[in-house]
């Protein structure tokens, strides 16, 4: 390593001050790329490609989620360590390499990425924009000229060892990682614990059961808010499981998973690296030219939020059911009223929080199928469908999350019953006389409860009328207390 | 036109005898194609390439529906007549060509068709099985040797002036307009008279209207039926605005929509004489590289049964839940009690047709997505997924027109309404009160509303208590016949 | 029509004074409804109803779109001057909520319009957002107290004669209509023409077909294009074929459809107003129930947009497919350089509008479906799934109409051909052997080209080597110029 | 437990004869349930409860797969054999239900199980089809009039301790996961073999790589296919990963999950003995009322299945675009030609087998959307979209399945390797410039690529007229098979 592109790594470090973030300017700066020379707004540290890409991609108001760049923060600030550590880049090159990036990770540059979801598809704007910025606010730490790329070059420092198509794969799965550690999975285990809580708090409330709506036989208010709470457990596991292909990182395989321009050991241990500052058991992925050409562990982690969309979508649809009346409707379940239902019919309250969370659960099953059809058009060593991957991934996970959060606070935690309802209900029904199934048989049973039904009697007058079963048993066998299997 | 292959057309015409469809043989015969000799089955019609394929595609148990190989056999016996009457086939060649075609058209030799939707994505496959079927059919009825192809080649004769690339998208769109014409729109039809026929007879009966699930303002159970009717009504529309689309034939483009090794009318004509064979108005493609780069008429007609797919689902939602109970739910309705419910709970009946229909629009849906996915796979001149399209178009198109017949049949007819149930409601609901807002204002009715609610009492007892309203007011205002507008 | 409420109508108008739009005051303002008092900040004209939305339902950042407050002052402005003339509101109290609502429809009051998408299923509280806003503005205009409600109720006045259940989507209608109007096929209609003029331009460059991906017979580089240009006509007309579905409002059902709180008439006038505002060919809804209880205009207007995607799904595929290489691919299109295509492979150019494209249309998709899943979800007198139905709509409609004016800009529009690379694909294609088959039958041209195949000569050597053509009939029968059929 | 009901059960046993499966009648038998009798085909075993559901679910022609009749075969041999045990049934009565339902859980019997798929949303009828196919066949063995349901009631015996409600989401799981682990998983893995084996075989033929289309850095093929070995790999552990949810079983739970009518130990012996019966870890759902009300276990298989199909959607593409041409395309990759490819031009050959799996795939991704959304569909006590479910799933493991053994054996296994077609476009890609970035940096090395590019030249003579490196140093850098890091 003597030639004269690497040499100039040599020089003196130049001192690093501490300048707050943000360039004095007004108007536009001239930068530079391999196409040429371009004008920048003066106030942004982004250089030519990434306003190349602003202007060439501005569709719709969909903008490459922050949480992607913040994530892309641990990209380099790994690397330039490991680069560092390595002898392959000065050290005071890396230091401030990571200074930086420690800016990325904290938020504070977010205003310096301003790019589009709908943009190139290995998301190598966005990578640009990261290295520019990064590049340019170094720069400007140690005094530099915006634009010059010196001491720090976007590409051959910034992205030393790096390509877009394995890092940005990279930050993928560490945005889509924090954003389940940190945001869905406390909200969705929160939501849980509450619909449990209801389910001890009801244990004891016998109701009337339903099957395909109809009445059927007497369970516990507390064991059907226990199979809501079952499922969401359900769930968590399975977000959970997700979890370890997304701690498989693409990095080091560079261009196209062979990891060129980069020693063998690289892509360990920048993952090791990103792990330690995450605190996340991230590592290198086993084969990275499945981890380029396809976004598999994307997809899966994609199924992971709709095994939460799914149940979630039952039981707010249970919720708004039960709740539903207050007079006219099955109305066992009392909702909070946060606000007036109509514009038109005063006094109304209506489901909103379920409503809320039905119309998420679509969208996120809808966004699910997005994923899916995206993972699968990818072509030979590049999945190019990326960006709407991880812009539907991290979205969907916010607001399954957020609505988690509402429909726990504003509908679960204050949720009431009305006990007349549901024992007016549990007293009604007829298929209490399933009971007797077992001691006079299917086809007797029946025909009591026929009976009942025709005549419109209780379902104790038709027993006794048909005198297939003596007072005594009718009233020992058909007990909904008994036959909810509390103690189970 | 003198070199040799073109000569052995114009020989004397063989006797057609009238041979009965099947072959008197067992065991194998040599069939042959481009590719060498191969043993097919000796009482079927088929030739080497259809074997090759059912050897090489026998993936599931999905075969190509019959209806596709109907279609073409207006294709082959247009094109025939065509090419007969402008003297590029003899005419007895024509003639038999269209005589076997016929036999296709009618269903009779659907045994001879045996191949599986996943095969090649041009169906290049299917339209070789009609090809060598007819030529084998027409050899038999000139008593030639199976698989001698001649006098009627299957490439040569049966394909002339064709390509599958033409030929699979135009027998897709006669099967699509037949299915649409034959099953499910008269079935759609049939079922929209019949909840129009339950609107007219409901018409006066009022009952509570519902919103979020909600009590709401009354309406009569006709005009909520009447609803249902108006959705189906445009749906039938929605289904007929895709015919257009549907009767442009691709027919005439051949290999890649320029025609090759076909006149320039070829298409048009071929067209028209499907158009008079059929009794719809078919003819030739605007823009015959559209026709065969995409599906965009299928994606188009798919979405037509989309657009009766959903309101199906609300409809089939709505009367399960109308119909929920008998005591414990919302209990307005009364359907048709068609089946035992339970295998363990004795006179349990249950909204099995609405569960049907659900299940199979949420089928219908999927499918939809499946065509408009494969819709957008083209690549160059030609779309290569059109089995899955046509297969799941005619499984949706009848399953929905199915489930319309029994849902018809075997719910909506017979079903009546608790009337009782339906005075109950109305009486309870405190949402009449909206008709007091034009007299006292929003912000008074809406106080008056949440009294009689927090106070368990009715509205009328909360209105006169409040003192914003006499009691003759509040008996002219709140008459729910009169709030249901049924003069509208 | 005496009564105390009613009566406070008859008042002195005030004057109205030209204050510019924006509230000077900082900290909180206590606003109230029917649920009591809250605080909202001081200097937006929201109400209580619109904060306490904020407060329950802030998931995501997904906030309701735009476009549709702009509709709703359609509506606003139409019903207070249909009730205005109708003398059912002071003429005075008529014209300012039209002045207001003029600015709403200016975009003018952007401001105060922060809900989320993810609200009430019925879109009340946008609707209550939009009377608040207009009650609170108007009184600002006449020196009132703002929340006092006083002259301008935002329930009595604002929404008097409506229902959020009529007006949102109503408003939904209006927005789409615009949407479609003045920003999706304009673009289309830009895209189509470039495309077509590539297509002329191109028209007699012969280039080799591709079926299967396989190499097929000639046709032309503007046939080709002629099909694309095509498909986008077609997709126009489709989109187009949606908006007298669109046209139809549901304005005038009030609550649940029948029209309970205003006159008879009331619907179909403000339709005309609206009409004659917007001048589209807006009327009400040929039913009620239908429209309240459904969104079927939606989701077929949805599959309007698919109906554009799917197309522009395969385009944009072949574009980049067309131009791969430059030396390692099909390399027959050369598209503009826009910006740097990769951080680490030096010179490197990709096909980024494409990319952009497909992923635009895998997202419009998706949406697509959650358009038709929610549209399956209505409950009776209400489909409470309306926000994520227009929000998804708008957007979908919004990304796919940028994404084509930029494939257009930066990509269509500067497209170029290597005719060289064409002329050598055409000059070694083995398919030319398919204009033989007339002449000397399939079976023979078979064996031509697969002699060439197998022995890497050209098709000429293996037609001339088999004995089975003369080479003055080759030549005069392969000719690809010919074979295009370019007169067609 | 004595009263009458129970006391026939104490009975003496009859003599089971050795009867063949089958019914030597004809016309029509009178079979009854609670709603009366009906006429059943004499030659059948079934009863009036699955006669019922033929009338009124003619639905198309998708009937309930047998396997799931298998899979109930085996629920009703280990019920019977814990109810035996435990005393609530005879044991000669337990023998004889166990008896046949081996003959079902062979498929001797599947004649006789012949609904519809679209039938009650529980399966209800397909669990009384089982019941009294079950009760018939067995009274026939003991010499019993069909119909008499004695001395085996379909109820009251063949379902004892059961209902449709726990048992057919337990035939769910077991026909689930005996397709998976029969029939998917083994096609899977031969298939990753044969793509590992290829992987193996052309280890060291370097090639250009492809991202974006667009020619990049060098690979292996061996590389390229060991990342297709490696989505394989990671597929099938996600199906695996899947199969612990499916063996959890509702068994036990019977109506409503509160295991009524059934002691509370019987749901975990049922279990625990299919388990054994069937060599599968199954166990009793940790929450019935989960188990019942949602169906989430089957719509997370579902998302293995899709793990699977979005791979290999990618694997089946790439595979097409490699042997795209044969002299037009790229070329690199010779697969088998089974078949001729086209009816019109002679000696095509088409990658048939990958097209018929893409289409399999888009099949498949479309039916998990189908399982995702009934699965969110469950309301109260039970997910009444069962039958959509379960067919679905098995219809998509068996395609995927099927396609996987199709696709290795007529296209992978036999694919060969246009070297010179290799080596051509690794010795003409400017794209091997990237290796001279670390030593030249990107900026110059970007300049060499462009001016290549522009002037048509090498990229080593563009390398060095640029003066940038020595023609020593470039030939040491830039070197495909060091490039490609084969040791990695």
């Amino acid at each position: 390593m003597t030639t004269g592109h690497r040499r100039a790594d040599t020089g003196q470090p130049p001192k690093v001050r501490d300048v707050p973030i943000g360039i004095d300017a007004t108007g536009t700066r001239r930068e530079t790329d391999s196409m040429g020379a371009i004008e920048v707004p003066a106030d942004r540290y982004w250089g030519a490609q990434t306003q190349r890409s602003l202007i060439h991609f501005s569709i719709g108001d969909d903008r490459m989620p922050k949480a992607v760049y913040h994530a892309y923060g641990y990209v380099k600030k790994a690397a330039a360590l490991v680069n560092g550590r390595e002898g392959r880049l000065p050290q005071w090159k890396a230091d401030l390499i990571a200074r930086v990036a420690d800016e990325v990770i904290s938020g504070a540059l977010d205003d310096h990425f301003p790019l589009y979801v709908w943009q190139t598809g290995s998301g190598t704007q966005s990578n640009m924009n990261v290295n520019e910025v990064i590049s340019n606010r170094a720069v400007q730490l140690v005094g530099g000229a915006l634009g010059s790329k010196t001491p720090i070059h976007p590409n051959d420092h910034v992205n030393m060892g790096q390509s877009s198509n394995d890092t940005f794969p990279t930050a993928m799965h560490i945005a889509a990682v924090r954003q389940l550690h940190e945001h869905l999975l406390p909200q969705v285990r929160e939501l849980q614990r509450a619909v449990e809580a209801k389910s001890h708090a009801w244990w004891d409330i016998v109701k009337i059961g339903r099957t395909h709506l109809e009445d059927a036989v007497p369970l516990s208010v507390g064991q059907e808010w226990s199979g809501y709470a079952a499922q969401l457990t359900d769930a968590i596991a399975r977000i959970e499981a997700t979890l370890p292909g997304l701690h498989q990182l693409a990095v080091g395989g560079t261009a196209v998973g062979t990891g060129l321009n980069t020693p063998e050991s690289f892509g360990a241990q920048v993952a090791r690296e990103i792990a330690t500052l995450t605190g996340h058991p991230f590592r290198r992925a086993a084969n990275s030219f499945a981890a380029q050409g396809g976004l598999d562990a994307m997809v899966a982690a994609s199924a992971g939020l709709r095994a939460l969309a799914v149940p979630l979508m039952k039981i707010a649809n249970d919720i708004r059911w039960l709740a539903s009346g207050p007079r006219c409707g099955i109305g066992e379940l009392a909702l909070p009223a946060n606000e007036p239902g109509s514009s038109i019919m005063p006094g109304k309250v209506n489901p909103t929080q379920c409503e809320a969370m039905v119309m998420v659960c679509i969208q996120a099953l809808a966004e699910d199928s997005a994923i899916a059809f995206a993972g699968s058009q990818g072509n030979f060593e590049l999945n190019a469908m990326r960006p709407v991957i991880i812009n539907d991934f991290l979205h969907s996970a916010r607001i399954l999350g957020d609505a988690s959060e509402k429909l726990r606070t504003y509908c679960v935690e204050g949720a009431e019953l009305h006990r007349d309802q549901i024992n007016e209900y549990l007293s009604r029904s007829l298929m209490l006389v399933t009971a007797l199934s077992p001691e006079i048989g299917y086809d007797k049973a029946s025909r009591i409860a026929h009976k009942a039904d025709d005549e419109g009697t209780t379902l104790r007058e038709a027993a006794l009328a048909s005198g297939y079963i003596s007072p005594e048993d009718f009233d020992r066998i058909v007990d909904p207390q008994h036959m909810a299997h509390l103690s189970h």
